[in-house]
């Protein structure tokens, strides 16, 4: 079995879900929204981030994490927010010697939906028929599904998406 | 006695420097600069700077952390990577139980060069000259030190900085 993470970072909400791909089959296990938008500043923000999924790994054992490369529309002042929530995330599974994967999400939709411009409804209702969850999964824990979903089916050799970049304990492997 | 740690971040180079307020007298403790541009990947560089970072805080005992607020004169993607850095220090710091303290880095340069508009030679100089170092720090260590020096200025009640947030363990003290 194979255990995977997949992040979707926010510096307000940081999704996660966890699914497992056990002899051909891929099982949903968790997911979840980290909400810190009532935390009174950036660093303690980012402390429940680093912290909550630190508990996760720890309760799960994931085997890797796989999270998005993030697409930058909007301004430095959100890349900023944004990048220090991503970096957050990603620290929490090297701390935790987890590989990190890393996919754009133009990718993440290919792979999930079949179509790169798919969009956030579409992404939710493909994840729900592939993990035949009973509901639509909330935004930020869909999006994560899917990364992880994603990696799950370049792991496998499902489909080979170019570009996603593996490490281990800081070495490409 | 209260150590200062002070840490100008980024995604290539991360400067650190620890002063000592002490009997009315501000010390010079150490000062570096953390190099990650040699890592594989992205997370690779973050966890170092997380690893190295929590390793001078368990070596030195600071009882707090000031880093500078940023300003974004440049691209989203420069700001997501600056972010990413800036956010694992600051965790590096909170799961270290340390106090984080934010200065713009305009009211930095005011507090040490009393220009806030001063270049960074002038901002090394001052630092060389007020912590009374045999030479010139390095660029990123001048700045790390810049912003410890700031700190005790505030918190030593020379002078006062609106906007300097404190935190501990998350909340505002």
């Amino acid at each position: 079995m194979t255990l995977i993470l997949g992040i979707d970072p926010g510096s307000r909400k940081t999704g996660f879900g966890i699914i497992n791909q056990v002899g051909g089959k891929t099982e949903y296990v968790t997911s979840g929204v980290i909400r810190v938008h009532k935390e009174p500043n950036m660093p303690a923000r980012l402390d429940l981030i680093f912290s909550s999924l630190v508990g996760i790994i720890t309760e799960y054992g994931p085997h890797c994490m796989a999270i998005e490369e993030i697409f930058m529309g909007r301004g430095p002042d959100s890349a900023l927010k944004l990048g220090q929530a991503r970096g957050v995330a990603m620290v929490a599974g090297t701390q935790s010697k987890l590989e990190i994967f890393e996919y754009a999400a133009r990718k993440v939709k290919q792979a999930v939906v079949g179509n790169g411009n798919a969009d956030k409804d579409q992404v939710a209702y493909m994840v729900q028929s592939i993990l035949k969850l009973p509901g639509l999964p909330q935004e930020d824990a869909a999006d994560a599904l899917a990364v992880a979903l994603c990696h799950n089916y370049v792991h496998t050799g499902l489909i080979n998406i170019a570009g996603a970049t593996r490490t281990r304990r800081g070495r490409i492997v």
